[in-house]
């Protein structure tokens, strides 16, 4: 996982704002979508150049064009160019490294965000980085591949459901955001049956293997706390913000989004907590074993030791050894010797050693 | 316990708003109670119907409507349309995995409380969702089952004991919200008995079967600390709230209410340490153990190894070994072991590990 | 120590207010004394009945009312309907289950203190509620059982020591405060000393029991913390009220019990910390002493499995076994092994293991 | 590494703004070096004397004076004595052992940054202290020794990328404060490297020289943590002064400056957190190991004990043994032996102890 | 070390602004010296009475009284009286169990600080409490022994070094802080090399002696956090405060200090965290070492106890045991035995556990 960094130092040096896209570069060509609607029409089509878009911007019905992809960084420099976004701006969407954040540049917002999933493949968390643009009567979204969280919202624009299309653009960024966070609770439920087996597993079987795959998700849970904890402060940011694009009634759907935000949080540092006392039950464990294990050998050595010593005495070549001669001598012995054995299994058990 | 997070899902995708009951469906049909009382008057009647209610809403008389089952989406839907609620606390009221809470609309107040009670099959912790809505003059109260926690404050209204009929609806939402905080004791005290018993067991006889207790007790307190945290949050908020819906007399109840949360939040944490201190106790414990366990096989090796390396030496077979010729060999043989032995024990005595 | 939370539960599902007393009924009869003075006079009485000091309630002198014993609900019901105080400052006066806490009423000012002594008989620590009542020219102060805390109060009173005879009510009730603080150190010194034996008992010879013990003042100062711990914010708030009880030059003095409060806070945190590093001394030293018996252990077997294995080879009864028949075979066998016994002791010597 | 605090005590005694250079004399002789710009204009050259430089200070051109050497103290003397700078600062800037901070002057603002990087030949984390001045028109810096991580500046003036030349002393101010945070990525990303191949190798092959590693680690983290940590606080300072000095739109700059030092904050937070769970990783590994060793002892010990007693029994000399006598006894005995051990063997297997 | 808290207790049930020496009495006569100046003039002269003093209280000039000794009441009475201070201070100056703090009494400010030392002859870290009043044109400072490191101070002023000379009594007052926090430096520095040292110890040679200094380094630690964190608070107060007596100019001054008490007290954090990770050292080392051992005695016991049982069976007395009349069978079974002996040595060799 020595990825998490590998694509931090690409852009040292380079002066602030300027474009180089920095992460694995997931898609080789943009994909334009653009909705435009109001509470009367609707219109949707795939865009080929990024061009297409731009007379939407200056039409008053509102306008989500969404390009996933962003390895493409003329298609975001023309945006920048048109929509006159901010070089930084600009340089946050194609480096892929930002904390969740959201910064208010007058004219429009930009909102980072991080989508995470597991991976189907290597079982690991991947994140992927969706920027917003909202503008006042637009949205842009950036994906760094094709993906279908999305999905939801451009059916209920089609579909004419709920209160999108009767409301702004404000309104539809908070859809788009409320959606990221709601993937969140896919990825927390995997975790969460994760975690419960791992816990079941490790009481009744404690191992080592199962330990590192303990290690394994609290190092999962510190990657998604980073990711998601600035989240928290961004959403509290938008509701406590005085910019014009955000209109008053979206702030009750600000306030539950942000529930939502701080159930997430609340429920990762929940896990982490669970994780921190498996370390605890599994360490007890194989202490418990330790002891098992040392009962065994001290009960047979005590045993047996003693009986061996016995048998040694007799075993000796001495010329003047009067219970050699003994017609009974055996067998006494082996009274003796089972009455030894006898009563230290007594003793034992007792002690509740066996 | 994978449930905590089973719902959480079917809610994704859908606009917000949308009415879906999330949770266990615990009741199939509604319980409508109606009270309506003022320092004069009281009427109490189980509603058929949800609409039996609304004509109580433009009285002048405080009207409580306790709504039991929450699985009935069109009497909530009712609700809803006749006393202009919000579409998102409709959904909040439905799906029972908020976090407690408090917002507020302006016209009304909305309150999202957890109770708790300790499952008397299972002995887990499990959570009911109860929402209350707080109007000028009514308080709409909804649940999940049938419970008997507000059964005293029917009482107080029927018997006109107290305060509650010579005061307005925000003293009646003070006392539904007091009697959830309330209720939390009677947990924490059953917790602080079942506690004390297993310290007392882990102490007497340390087994890691308690341990996986003290475990699920650890988690147990995790899950009951994130349904009770945000309490704090929400009274306090109450407290300085300018909401024309609490009068000012309300405000010093608020801060007893308070109080009791705090109380109940620092005995939970107070529960999290001590649990915290009993691992430690087990361990050093089990470890204790491993020490005795180790000192018995090392006084029985210690003793019966020399023991055994003497017999056999005159058990060897040269021609020319003097000793086994003596008549008084055998004999001292056995005073000199005897000595051997007295002297481990006194050695291992002196050393207190016998 | 079942007994923290047992009597929480008594209040469930009265209407707030009620005067049920709550907690060990530790006196059968309230025990009222009465001081008036200011600064020419001085009277002091006990009075049989409440009402006695009824009349001091309108003259201009400052009257202390002490009221120790606290189950005579009809006394406190008598202050109540006198004084003017409300219901909920009744209810916790008798429920002992309170938490630090200042409450500003406008007219009078109400203090919920904890009293912690060491129980002589059994050791543990033990927690009484000091209840105080401000008002403009009288303090009245409601103590569980007969004590002595406020006796150097008392004699600075009668014999018109300090500042007390010459200033009001509010430096008064500062003195209580402080005394109740003051107590507290008594109680920290004792601690510090069980502590610092503890620890050198713990160093010196670390037993199982010893470590029961660090385990039960841990949870001594969980208790202790949990009780005084709102006291920070009790006095913290007094010196920021704006109340017209607590005249300007009484807030240099409550600057110095803030300052005490703190001390006495730091002190159990301190606490806190030593007794957790009690717990990695306790441990590594019995990890220790596991390490040493085996060393005892893995030495004996070192050496005597060795010999024992050679003294059996010429306890075979081979026909051919050319060695036995030798003459100087037996001596130069004894040479063999008191060399191998001395080279393993100087192996083991060298390795610090003996 | 005893060295981080030994320069500490050299100025103790000294009047405040005394001029001592504290800290490792790097460098002989300073090295000036001034680039002098504007959008039009640029001129570079290396300065034989400070004076040199002071002609720039009234030209409305931005100069940027870099002095790579802090033990030539008439230097810095003569700076400060030219363009008026406290003497407080001078003091900070000789003095190596600054925590990074910015202080506002009112003429010119002060900040101490600390560049991190690895000692390529002991592999230990050193620091440099790297000041800086600026003025309203030009900008010092202070370098312990020659560096090459403002190249990457120097290159975008001489060949005017990026916005510098087009704007004031605080753009150029960022531009060598996000260098020095920018090199922070370089070590954090070495760090993660190290931390990866270390986690793997304890986990494959668990030795106490790793975990020193991860000690030593932990150390250097400790160091990091405590160079890096107060620039949050510096930056977010800068963001919320008023001073003149920082142009309006230098503030978004600014805070994109912040976001990266939050992160290189959150890196070093979790490299912490996942040392913290190696040694978890690490401990319960060996306490495994223990278990491992303890099951062979014990099997090999239940096996061969029982068998060793058994032929014993039969090299006892006594006269009376039937068994002795008959011819089949010895195969029968093995046979006996043989049975033993296989059962012995499953009995093992059946609890997985081999 | 029973001792921090021996005093408390002495002054417990006296009038608040009771003059008491609380502390151990470590000079028997106050020794007074003065020092007077300007910025033209200077006179010192040790006096033999306190009132000698009182002359320079309504010069110009400024006054620095220092009193070594705090057991002679009556001498602090005087300034009591003469200075106008209020009770309470000097109930502060002659109680030494005070934490750092500053209060402002309008006319004159009041400052308790800790010098730390360690006891060269105990190695133990000793508090002692250093008092400041401060004046409009006075400074008077309160030691409970004869001390040195005000002399640089001493020595600044008599030869006209610094800003001393030039500044008002505020300055001077920083002056006494800033030595107080500079003096903190020796002795972090002291802890730093003792620390390095025992660090380096424990990692060569493990000892629970060592670990046992690690223990009452802890503790020493939580001593001196106690004594030093108020100081943040101290100086962050005196810098927001706006009392007159603190000149604009000085503000730097106190910023200056202010940086140096966050470096002292990150300096201790880091320190309590090196501590922290020691045990963690430690700890593994010895379960290593309990591993090694293990190792020992189960290779030796692993390869003699089959060996012994092998030459058991040859040992026995069967008449009918074809082997032993073999020729070649001594000789064989050597073979044999060496043959395992040498598997078993490479298994071990395999496992790496020899």
């Amino acid at each position: 996982m020595s990825g998490h960094f590998k694509n931090l130092l690409d852009t040292i040096g380079l002066p602030p704002g300027t474009l180089v896209h920095v992460g694995d570069k997931k898609l080789e060509k943009s994909l334009i979508t653009i909705f435009d609607y109001d509470v009367d029409n609707f219109s949707e089509h795939t865009a080929e150049t990024i061009e297409e878009s731009f007379s939407f911007r200056d039409k008053p019905s509102i306008t989500w064009i969404n390009i996933d992809g962003i390895q493409e960084t003329e298609v975001i420099q023309k945006v920048q160019s048109h929509f006159h976004i901010h070089p930084l701006v600009v340089e946050d969407i194609t480096n892929t490294q930002q904390r969740p954040k959201m910064e208010d540049y007058g004219d429009y917002m930009y909102f980072v965000l991080k989508m995470l999933y597991i991976d189907s493949d290597t079982g690991g968390i991947e994140s992927e980085q969706v920027s917003l643009i909202l503008g006042s009567n637009y949205v842009i979204s950036f994906q760094e591949t094709v993906g279908d969280i999305f999905d939801p919202i451009r059916d209920r624009i089609r579909n004419f459901k709920g209160r999108v299309r009767k409301t702004g653009a404000d309104y539809l960024a908070y859809c788009l955001i409320d959606a990221v966070i709601d993937n969140y609770f896919v990825m927390l439920e995997l975790l969460d049956q994760q975690i419960e087996k791992l816990e079941d597993d490790l009481i009744m079987n404690p191992r080592q293997e199962l330990y590192e795959e303990v290690h394994q998700l609290k190092r999962d849970m510190i990657f998604i706390r980073r990711q998601i904890w600035p989240l928290r402060e961004l959403i509290s940011g938008l509701q406590r913000t005085e910019s014009p694009l955000i209109k008053p009634e979206t702030h009750v759907y600000l306030r539950d989004a942000y529930d939502h935000a701080i159930q997430v949080i609340d429920t990762i540092e929940s896990f982490r907590d669970i994780l921190g006392g498996l370390h605890d039950v599994y360490f007890t464990s194989i202490s418990n074993k330790l002891n098992e294990v040392m009962k065994v050998l001290t009960v047979i050595s005590t045993i047996f030791m003693p009986l061996t010593f016995i048998v040694g005495v007799y075993g000796m070549n001495f010329k003047h050894m009067p219970e050699l001669e003994w017609w009974f001598a055996y067998p006494a012995l082996w009274m003796i010797m089972i009455a030894i054995t006898i009563s230290m299994v007594a003793f034992f058990k007792s002690r509740k050693w066996i």
